[in-house]
């Protein structure tokens, strides 16, 4: 048996203009900002027109504690969408923006696979329509600014030992990780310690990404701390009157961009923060227009839904007032066999036990959404060629004993027909009005809302915090900024702090080394172990594949 | 009198849908790529289909030795086209995109000014299409090998002592030109010195520019040297397998960006390569489809004749077979006055003997035009409100007694009705044949190239060269370089090397203190002293004043 690539699917595909995406969208001539003939832009301020038309029902795709190549969440959503696209209701689906440095790596696109992708994948997954360099663009003038003002005098008494603001560039390079920059005399800055990350882990990926429109994005912009003064206070991007031309940078960024999946289901695929030090979600702004335009939006979040859902529930959906009608939890044999105990190595060839021992995952996850936030919950089983029937009819059996519908995707062979049974039970479960609520409370303390997290999300005993990190929270409450909601950077891997406790671990404590605060995305992040926010290239990147032949196509790229 | 801002001259204006444009300009509708309304790219390719089309006559506009305020080359290139579309003629006008990075520092927008713009310009200084994010990724990625190669064991043997290749960013930062990276142990790269450029500067943009169609793009990238092994023979982009990539990154910025003048004639607005380390002109790309979709084109060169001039004609023309039909030499009345002594503080008020004494400056470039290359040339006096009638009187006579015509162009007040008469002029010039020659062959001896350079374009004794440029000299020579022409990086103020020596100098000698190659672009560089090639803000930087209202407006950009 053999299969056609990601990128073969892709390329045999025919595209509909996206003129014509848009105009199934009712998306109106004025408001569609095309980016050559696949992709465009749709004017973000066309919602104000559409205050009054009602909301479409927003689903959240989510997963249980993914194994390292990822339970497809993306590839579900796409399907969904088709499949609901397919049963006759208006659906689009709104995505994040993939990473142009990893494409250069190890790692092939994010768009989806098989028969269930977003289009053009080439485009999506290189420049795009440029969000991505505008937002290093902002990102990088802050920092020139910053370094110009102590160059300058110094009037605000930046403290160089104390700056937090790093530079970005959208590149595997970790050679920049840790620089001296500022050499070589006095016409040339004043030297510091200083270090690169990667464009999407930049404050203003995420900021973006919370912005309900352009004012409130040059607030945003605006409250950025990029360091603190000799008195120990902080020094925002406002005090450096960086934040209006930081926003005109972003004039175009700010909105989302209409792409198409396999099947023509219009896709909103709009920003792209982390999933640990940021909140892991496509722009506010995007969902919301996607509301504003079709009946059914199906989104997706960052890694398994300890970290990604949570997120979504407890920072987007909170901040944006918004209230999702269903969640699909994506799982798969292969992690459930790992959650079972099997090594990764291990995990081709059928083990019905293996998934049986590792169906506790999966019921926490489950129990999360339905219990912990009070939201209706369907299993995907995102189906691989490799699962035996046996091994699905396991997960079948554990669901309906626990009180939870399942249903089997075949979308990664089939696209929105392999979806189709997935979108009709979606839809039944968002007939019924939900009681969504939080996992904690925004006047809660910040000791609190960590508790309430691990224990209601988690399933652990508590948090605890080193002593820095004590300091640091009560100096976060101290500066005012004790209302934020939590952004917690855990492993993907596990509920608790130790990727290798897999299923449902229990009486486990959570570890919080450092708070910081991301006074612009407007929330405070928990660090329960070093994050790498600028990967490397392998010794054989990806890169050195990549390539156009004679007639100028692209070769190589997936 | 008052008289409304460039941009505010540029928003009064009604422009016309770029597809409108385009059609007029017989695009096919399948070879135009939409950026927005206003905005385009033509797809390069369709110059194969229009191979048996002649060619457009291609009329070059540059200027005398400039004040620091610039003499309206772009302003007078813009008016020009629009006079003679206004006069019937088909007309395109070719011009260089602008840098980001200095719109944030003091500068403000470059794209024509008064009646005589290129729109949207917010767009056009801002992000554009993109293209020089590209190939700032284009560059990084390069650096990101270069350094992981290192990493990952060195096989290739590079010198970290002796590599060449810089990281880019376009954004005016001091702070990054000179800095130490790979810091902080095994994990995090290899420590060694480094910098950074602005992305103008980088080899990519002159590759870019000088490319003739995708293959010979990647030919020429996969030259780039990047440093030197340690046996001290040149390390590639192609040695490094990152030419293929890099080109995959720049597959969108290969095609020329359509926007439109305030008169709606179409302009190809595409690259812009630094004028000193490199040769200063838009894509050879632009040029050659702007003749084949054109009657006219109109184009411009960096800096004043001895620079701009002297490269379009003896790289770019060499390079890419193109003849120019006729040359548009720019002249002001402050530039003379400054060519007659006068100082730059007391340039406003009439004085017609320092216009007297500084046309020799004027008269030495018409030389050059006339007598070096064999090319028909019309003196365009670019008036300023401040002119006086003796002043330009003075003008007039001296250009009428050196047997060349001399036309007022009031292009900046009238637009294409103040361009009519110079319109008309060059239509005229450019009906007979000419006698085009460069000032030296690619076969004479490095030194002998420059010998030509200094002796038949700047009227001075020859060149000296230093010790270490000696030794340049021979090794280039020796690698197998000997063949390329010359790019001089000397200052824009005066024929010679010292930008206090204005007017027309003699006896001087030019001194090259360092010669290195840029084998991508194909040209060696001839540096006559430090060159800055990152910039950096100003203590009150523009970008603290540019701003968006809250209806979303870009308030302050220029």
């Amino acid at each position: 048996m053999t299969f056609l690539t990601d990128i073969e699917i892709a390329q045999a595909n025919q595209m509909k203009p996206i003129t014509e995406i848009a105009q199934e969208l009712d998306v109106r001539d004025e408001d569609l900002i095309p980016y050559g003939k696949y992709k465009a832009k749709i004017d973000m301020t066309s919602m104000e027109r559409l205050a009054n038309t009602p909301d479409g029902k927003l689903i959240l795709v989510t997963a249980i504690n993914p194994t390292p190549a990822g339970e497809g969440k993306t590839t579900t959503s796409v399907g969904l969408a088709d499949g609901l696209s397919l049963i006759g209701k208006k659906t689009v689906i709104a995505l994040r923006e993939p990473s142009l440095g990893p494409v250069f790596g190890v790692k092939g696109g994010a768009a989806g696979g098989g028969y269930a992708q977003v289009v053009p994948m080439e485009d999506i997954n290189l420049h795009f329509t440029g969000d991505f360099h505008a937002i290093s663009a902002a990102n990088n003038l802050l920092a020139a600014m910053l370094d110009n003002h102590m160059h300058h005098g110094n009037a605000l008494g930046i403290d160089p030992r104390n700056i937090t603001w790093k530079r970005v560039v959208d590149m595997n390079d970790r050679q920049l990780r840790y620089v001296v920059d500022g050499l070589q005399g006095k016409a040339n800055g004043v030297p510091r310690e200083d270090g690169f990350d990667i464009t999407v882990a930049s404050e203003i990926m995420a900021v973006l990404c919370l912005a309900t429109d352009i004012v409130d994005l040059k607030e945003r912009l605006g409250r950025i701390i990029i360091g603190y003064n000799y008195q120990g206070q902080p020094v925002t991007a406002k005090d450096l009157k960086a934040h209006g031309a930081m926003t005109v940078l972003l004039k175009d960024a700010i909105h989302p961009n209409l792409v198409q999946t396999l099947e023509h289901t219009p896709a909103l695929v709009h920003g792209g923060p982390f999933a640990n030090i940021a909140h892991g979600c496509n722009s506010v702004i995007a969902t919301k227009l996607a509301m504003k335009y079709a009946d059914y939006v199906v989104t997706e979040a960052g890694f398994g839904g300890d970290l990604g859902a949570e997120k979504f529930l407890d920072i987007k959906c909170r901040q944006a007032n918004l209230k999702p009608a269903a969640v699909v939890l994506v799982a798969t044999v292969r992690a459930l066999k790992m959650h079972g105990g099997v090594s990764k190595k291990e995990l081709e060839g059928e083990n019905v036990e293996a998934v049986k021992a590792g169906i506790p995952n999966l019921e926490r996850h489950i129990h999360n959404m339905q219990d912990t936030y009070g939201l209706p919950v369907v299993v995907a089983i995102n189906k691989f060629p490799t699962d035996s029937q046996a091994e699905l009819d396991a997960i079948d059996q554990a669901c309906r004993q626990g009180k939870v519908e399942v249903v089997l995707s075949d979308v990664w062979a089939h696209g929105g027909q392999g979806g189709k049974t997935l979108a009709e039970k979606v839809v039944e479960l968002t007939e019924a009005p939900n009681n969504f609520h939080f996992a904690y409370q925004a006047d809660d303390s910040i000791e609190e809302k960590l508790n309430k997290i691990v224990q209601n999300v988690y399933g652990g005993r508590g948090v605890k915090l080193t002593g820095p990190a004590r300091r640091q929270m009560k100096k976060l409450a101290d500066l005012g900024f004790g209302q934020l909601p939590i952004c917690m950077a855990k492993t993907q891997y596990s509920f608790s702090d130790d990727p290798n406790k897999l299923g449902a671990p229990e009486d486990f404590d959570i570890t919080v080394r450092e708070l910081k605060v991301s006074a612009g995305a407007g929330f405070i992040v928990a660090l329960t172990g070093s994050i790498m926010t600028m990967p490397g290239l392998p010794k054989e990147p990806a890169a050195e594949r990549i390539d156009v032949d004679a007639e100028g196509n692209i070769v190589g790229l997936f």
